[in-house]
């Protein structure tokens, strides 16, 4: 998919939401485990619910991995599932890999022709060459994380180089590999102080800002100092929308708070036209 | 599998020697093309030959995910074999996770439990809390980037912050996450000099080294430089061993490559003592 795409799809549907496929098999409605791949099952029924509130799924490829192969088969169907269903609906795999070239280059192939995503989570830390065998493949996107919302973030990230923190001359250094069209960055919603520092460095490159919901982030608060011409932003939300029931209906729930989330991104939307 | 075990293993077979198996399809014999899984085939039989020279397997996820669902199967299959045939041998899984906590959490059960390696290659640069998750597993190993062969490191790993670099900063923070029975390191075998450093900041630690071979490194240098007490390190070769051929014969030139490998540990070995 082309930017391009998704940003027509966030003008037409007033919102730009994506829901996070964190599927725990722990936590889903107990009745689902008699069918064949519960993990699937939950996802179709997710999806089925809320595809009309949301521009894009974010797949977070360690629940699935954490069944080993069968997990990766529940993966396989469910980003086949949005692709035959929903072509429009950016996908994201959460998967937050990286490595030396000839192994990026393999990760590349997997997510990006393999399993057809449209976009993939890349950890930078191993600098240019482990980032750029993404960038070859086109009409994908790959997005690196700039800040992380975790308390670990202070570790690495917010430490400070030549004067400014290394999660922004990893931004510096990295917006030069690619263009806005080709690369989006990961950052925490509880960031916010740290938001407009971003933005004025990378004007024109979407974010990915997890962290409303479950991990307490403010969506006004967000969007105040996130958005851009072309709204510029994703935001993720997983546990508060998938697991909002346990029972019979998950997925009515599911689709209701997709719908409340939807309609504030609506509302902030308008007041901003 | 217990860091003791490992080191007992290396003190038994005299080396140091770590395979990788990083199994391209496109550079595997021809012939193995018509087996029902030519990856597999192929490891089955690098295994078959070399690992009396070697005290370690490192499976490198990429290249298996490339296949999707059926990389998944060649690699499960794999893990399976050398644990069921070989099980002291230390297995690694090269997969480079890390996420915040509840995530890394499902990494590690699926490379710890699902997958059953003895240890994971983790990239830290989320933090303490994408580490931790990692080091509740009893006898299982995580191995942290430390500070990697490609030129990339300069562009984070090797940026100054308070006076030293962030890799070393990075190491310092983590060693206090765990301890040298449950974390090893991975150090480039081409930045010895580096490697000093990093000793004398983590004496006790393994260090697993890649780098040997294909990247440039130099083994009696990087002996010099790295071992410790308890030797203190695993070396890492993968394309020089496993495509030493791409013939009928390429088990017995693997072979011959890692006795090769072998041999000069065992020398190193002896004239240290």
């Amino acid at each position: 998919m082309k930017l391009e795409d998704l940003i027509i799809q966030i003008k037409n549907k007033n919102s730009f939401l994506c829901v996070g496929l964190d599927t725990d098999i722990d936590k889903i409605p107990k009745f689902l485990l008699n069918e064949d791949d519960p993990i699937f099952s939950f996802n179709k029924s997710i999806i089925d619910h809320t595809n009309k509130y949301c521009v894009a799924y974010k797949i977070n490829t360690a629940f699935y991995e954490s069944h080993g192969v069968n997990g990766w088969e529940s993966m396989k169907k469910t980003i086949d599932y949005i692709n035959d269903n929903h072509p429009e609906i950016f996908t994201i795999a959460d998967a937050k890999r990286g490595d030396i070239g000839n192994t990026s280059k393999m990760y590349a192939q997997s997510f990006f022709t393999e399993m057809n995503f449209d976009s993939l989570t890349i950890n930078p830390y191993m600098g240019s060459d482990s980032v750029k065998p993404f960038l070859e493949f086109k009409n994908k996107i790959s997005i690196l994380l700039g800040l992380t919302s975790n308390i670990g973030a202070e570790d690495i990230q917010l430490k400070t180089s030549n004067g400014d923190f290394i999660f922004m001359e990893m931004i510096k250094s990295s917006k030069l590999w690619g263009n806005h069209n080709n690369m989006m960055y990961v950052v925490g919603a509880t960031k916010t102080d740290f938001i407009n520092k971003i933005r004025s460095e990378i004007p024109d490159h979407f974010l990915l800002i997890p962290g409303i919901g479950a991990q307490g982030g403010d969506l006004i608060e967000v969007c105040k100092h996130a958005f851009n011409d072309n709204i510029g932003i994703i935001v993720n939300s997983s546990r508060s929308i998938i697991y909002a029931s346990t029972d019979d209906d998950f997925a009515i729930a599911a689709a209701n708070q997709a719908m409340i989330l939807q309609a504030q991104m609506s509302a902030i939307l308008s007041e901003r036209k």
